[in-house]
This record gives C-alpha cells, sequence and structure tokens, in this order.
C-alpha cells in the first residue's frame, strides 16, 4: 500500500525529486507538511488548506491522545475522518512533545512516565503505546517513539538516549501491525556525528519504509544542522522518503533539499503567520510595522493566495484591530509560500538547477551561501 | 443606480418579496446581511461569507472612522476594495455605537462630543459629518445619525431624542452628495406607539431611499418589539426597503418579516458561534456540552456548510482544545443557517405560504407562536 519512487537527482547536488504513494494518495516530494496538532490547521478550513498546495499534513499524537483521546478519535473515523481531511497524515509519536511540553517525571527503557501539560495528570506511553495510539489514530505514516535529550548536553547522557532510542524503534517496529500504516524511524544522537552515523545504520539494519532526522532545529546553529544532515542522510537507504522533523526556515529546507532530504514539517509559517510576520521572496515582512500603513500593494506580486488579493494596509488594519481574519490569511499567505517554494524547488530538481534556484532564493532573502 | 422592486405580498401576513438593486449589485429580499464590523466578518474569509449566501453586509462606522480612519479606507480603495467585498455593503452611522460603546460627554443639536473606547480621545461628530465619513468609505447604503437613548428611559428624553433624530435625518439628507449611496432615515421612538408613528411620518415627508426602525432588540420584551413593529411600518412608504437594525434571533426575523420588514443586520450568529452556539431547526446546540463528545452526526442534516461536513464529537473537540476553526466553522454554520432561514422565507411568501413556514419554524425551535 506504499511505494516510493525515486525519478531524478539534481545534478549538482544530492537533492531528489520522488513520489511517495500512501493509501489516501500520492506525495509529490521534497514536500512540506502544514501541522495540525490538534486535528486542526491552526485557523484553516479544508478546502483553504488544499488552495495553499498542501499534500500531506502532520498532526500530534501527544496532543490528540490527550484531547480527546485515540479511542475517540478512532471512533469518529480515524484522523481522516475526524478531521476531514483525505489526503495523506502523518502522526508523530509524541517523543519531542514528551520531553518538551510535558514534564517528564522518569525515563527507564521500560517507558516515560510524564505530567500531561493540561492538567498533570502522571501517565505512561512505552514503544509499543506510541503505536497502539498512532494505530488507533489511522494515520499514514506513523513515527517511533524516540527519547529526545535537550542540546547542548553531556556526551553520556546523548549517547544514551541515543541508544534508548534504538532499541526503543526495534520494540515500534515488531508492535506495529497495521499494513496501512507505514512505520518511520527517527536518528538522534545530538550534534555528534559520529554518533548520528551509527544511529543511523542500526536504524537502517532494521528496515523501516521511511527514515527521519530528529533532535535538529532545538538551538544549534543552521551550520551545525547542515553538518548533521549532511553526515546523517548519505547512511540513510536511497529507497526511502528522508524526513527532517520540526524544520523550518525558507532557507532552511533549501539546504535540507540540497543535502537529499525529501519532507519537512513546521509549525513556522501558521505560527509567524499569526504574530503578523509574511513570509516573501524579498524576506519576512512585519505586517504590525507602521510603513504598511497605507501601502497598497499586495504582500507579494503573483502570489495566488486570498491574502494577497488584498492590500498590505488592509492586513496591517486586521492586526491592528485584533481581527481573526489577519492571522487566518497571513497563515493562508505562509503555507502557500512554503508550498510554492517546494513546487518550485521540484521543478528545479527535474531541470537540474537546483543549485541556481537555491542561491536565487537565498540572495532574495538577503542570506549567506550556505 | 438605485431601485426597489416589490414582487409580492403574502396572502396572509405583510411580509414582502423583494429586490433591492444597487451599484454593487442585487439584494433578494428578506435579507439578512452579517456584520463585518472592523471591515470583516470575523473569521470568514471572502469566499467562505459568499458561500453562506449573503449578498450584502453591514460595516460600522464608528469602529471604521476611529480605525483605520476613513480617509485610509477610501484611499485603500473605499469599503469594495479595502475589503475585497464586491457585493453591496451597508453602513450604519455610528449613531448605536456613540451610545452604547462609546462615552458620550455631550449632545447638542450642533453635534456629539464622545471619548473614543480604544484611546479615550475626545471627538465629536456631527450629522454632516456622519455623511461625510461614510461617503468616503463608499459604502452603497449610509444611515442618517441618529439619537439613540437607552430604554426604558424618562419620556421626556426620548421625545427630546427621537425630535433631534428628525432634524439630524434632515441635515444629513441636505449634507448627502454621492448619487452612488443611498441614504436611509431611521425611526426612533422608544416604546412609545404615537413616538414611533409621528416619527416614521415625518422622516416619510423628507423622502429617504430607505427606512429603518432603530432602537429596539435593546432590552424591551419581544412582544413589545412586535408592537412597535406593527404600528411603525405600516407608516413607511411601501416602495422603499424596510431595513429592522440589530435584529436578532431566529424568530425575531420571522416576525418581523411578517410585519412586513425587508432588511436585518445582527451579530448574533457570528458572536454565538465564537461562543461555541450553533443554530439549527431543532433550536439552539451548544457545542462544549458533554452530550457531544462521542456524537458522530453533523450539526444539522441537510445543512450544505462546511461545519456540517464534520461530526459534532469533532466541533466539540475545537472547542475544548481552543483550535480558532471551533468559532470560525460555527460562524459559518451560523451564517448559512440565516441565509437559508431567508431564502426559505423568500420561496414562501412567493408560494403565499408565510405563515405555515414561520408556524412550522416556531414549532421547531419549541417557540409559542408569536
Amino acid at each position: 500500500m506504499f511505494s516510493f519512487h525515486l525519478h531524478h537527482i539534481d545534478a549538482c547536488s544530492a537533492a531528489r525529486r520522488a513520489t511517495f504513494c500512501t493509501p489516501h494518495g500520492a506525495v509529490e516530494m521534497p514536500a512540506f507538511m502544514p501541522v495540525a496538532t490538534q486535528g486542526s490547521v491552526k485557523g484553516l478550513e479544508l478546502e483553504q488548506l488544499r488552495g495553499t498546495g498542501a499534500q500531506m499534513v502532520l498532526a500530534n499524537t501527544y496532543h490528540l491522545a490527550l484531547r480527546p483521546g485515540e479511542t475517540l478519535v478512532r471512533d469518529l473515523g480515524g484522523l481522516h475522518g475526524f478531521m476531514g481531511w483525505q489526503g495523506p497524515i502523518l502522526t508523530d509519536s509524541g517523543g519531542f512533545q514528551l520531553f518538551s511540553l510535558a514534564q517528564i517525571s522518569k525515563v527507564t527503557d521500560e517507558h516515560a512516565v510524564f505530567r500531561s501539560h493540561i492538567d498533570g495528570r502522571l501517565l505512561e506511553i512505552s514503544p509499543e503505546r506510541a503505536v497502539a495510539i498512532q494505530e488507533a489514530l489511522g494515520s499514514d505514516v506513523a513515527m517511533v517513539l524516540d527519547h529526545v535529550v535537550e542540546l547542548p548536553n553531556q556526551p553520556e547522557i546523548v549517547r544514551e538516549a541515543t541508544e534508548r532510542t534504538v532499541r526503543w524503534a526495534a520494540r515500534c517496529r515488531a508492535a506495529s501491525r497495521r499494513n496501512d500504516q507505514a512505520l518511520f524511524a527517527i536518528v538522534q544522537g545530538g550534534l555528534d556525528v559520529e554518533l548520528r552515523v551509527a544511529c543511523a545504520r542500526q536504524l537502517r539494519a532494521l528496515d523501516f519504509a521511511g527514515y527521519a532526522v530528529g533532535g535538529l532545529s532545538v538551538g544549534e546553529t543552521p551550520a551545525q544542522m547542515y553538518d548533521i544532515l549532511e553526515a546523517t542522510v548519505p547512511e540513510l537507504p536511497a529507497d526511502r522518503p528522508r524526513y527532517l522533523m520540526g524544520v523550518g526556515r525558507p532557507q532552511d529546507l533549501l539546504e535540507a533539499v540540497r543535502r537529499g532530504i525529501d519532507l519537512f514539517d513546521c509549525v513556522m509559517p501558521t505560527r509567524n503567520g499569526r504574530n503578523s510576520m509574511a513570509f516573501t521572496d524579498a524576506g519576512p515582512m512585519r505586517l504590525r510595522n507602521l510603513q504598511y500603513q497605507a501601502d497598497p500593494r499586495p504582500l507579494a506580486e503573483g502570489c495566488p493566495c486570498p491574502a494577497c488579493r488584498r492590500s498590505r494596509g488592509y492586513l496591517r488594519h486586521l492586526f491592528m484591530a485584533r481581527e481573526m481574519l489577519g492571522p487566518i490569511l497571513l497563515s493562508i499567505h505562509n503555507l502557500t509560500y512554503y508550498q510554492r517554494l517546494l513546487a518550485d524547488a521540484r521543478a528545479a530538481i527535474e531541470a537540474d538547477r537546483f543549485e541556481d534556484f537555491r542561491r536565487g532564493k537565498l540572495r532574495g532573502w538577503g542570506k549567506d551561501e550556505g
């Protein structure tokens, strides 16, 4: 029910043009997934979400398991029926939120004990439970439970968490039952290249349907992140999708595509949009800025999104007047911006001009060559 | 540039089927206008707004004059260009907000002095200024400045305010310059039938393009409101549109249509929607209620709105999880409900079965015969 087709590799980089087929449709890669944390991409109706060009969305297992609970989601038609989104859905495992949003009480090899950020209840999660929850949610792609640690951290702690991540991945693999759900592994290892490579090799031996790079974009410099990708990605099987979790800025996406990443998710387009920041080819615009007060131009010429059928002056007014439509329109614009960026990247890879494309975009954003 | 066509009067009531033509299109009446207070119907993109069946929207002069200012709106294309809404737009005069939201400092025949609710500035408004602001906003229909007083109130105060409303209406009429903007008068008079009738007659003599009944739905009983309508509406010219301002509940709409009202506006469908209340033929539903937690049914069978392509359980989850999509979807549902109610009322009037239609709806809502 799943297949991955690698169509082309860019002549001057490791950028890949591929198609990932799932039970709910194909995903043209490289691809960006909007984040529907609690079963909704904040502020967007499904038609608007489709209108941005989104192919696949991500939902957060941690949030949905706490509220409304995976059993309720399953009973209301699984995530697809629950949300009404009929395209592919990926669920994370909750690993990242466990170690960021929740308060971890104790981690053993058996399981992690944590406090819910909603009501303070003490709960536990094991690799088997993470798979069972995601099977109840019914996503097309499930992620293994990983042990995420803060960075920087003592080498011994990073090593232990990475080794546990591999053991937990094997248990997730053994617990996985649904043949209409693909399971992706997550490479951890902090900023230690050797640890990353070792983790990737061990996970590769376990034969997952796809591979993610996790634990990045958590405070390290972009250069450190790119170095880790450069060392890790070649260790992943070429015939499986490669997913960089939780990243990121437009320049990070292009730098990661250049190094062979196929799939992304990030809250940045929606979160920044809600905070009045719009992505454009000339870099970010802060719509609350007084300079836009009487500006009759759209955010971006040629952008087909509904925000760009209005003036900057109107969009600024919506934010100043605290109208919901401001955050909504900028979320739509930013998601459209990300989707068009990835669509253009796909076309550039097919034409063997990805590096020119990437350099051109970086110039527009005022960024140094990565 | 404006015309009013009265097609049919219901055989058993005063309900009217009419068309009001404006420079931005026709409005089939009876009609309901969603409220775009600050130049946006809260939470709805234009495509969603059109999808509800809305023909004409109302924007608030008081709010827009304070922020972003009518000059900016004019410079950014007038309200139509500013908002992007290409259908008819009506602006109120600010009279109601002056006497509710703002803090009135002093009212003389010359003008009213008030404090902005945004920054406390002392500002003044006169009939001439109210017209000038609305001409800058560029709405299709402008309203005269009226003097609204709290109810109940001393008879002498209500009488004075009503007489001032007539004098101000005459000054608005004289100040009006744009031939692509129709000016509607507003009948005041509190709950005093004689005062209402006298006010209506005086305003009628001034020959306005349309007539509104104002100062209702401010705390009086529904029966009192219906009595005022029953006495006032026959005093309004039959060949002009009749607009009941700020009303109201679905049953109020049908009771007013029955008495010859053609046009409505109210924040109730959007405000209540944001507070998790959905209108249905069986009466209101509060979606936060536990009983809907696992309910797989849509809000209403046969409703074409996007909220009704989801389960009640999902909609409840959105509210419990404080997702923006909950308020958005229920606003869309409620506006769709109001628009379908008015569309069905139009069909019922054409078929001379409005009274049956009204009684059937009231039964469904569990309301006594009005």
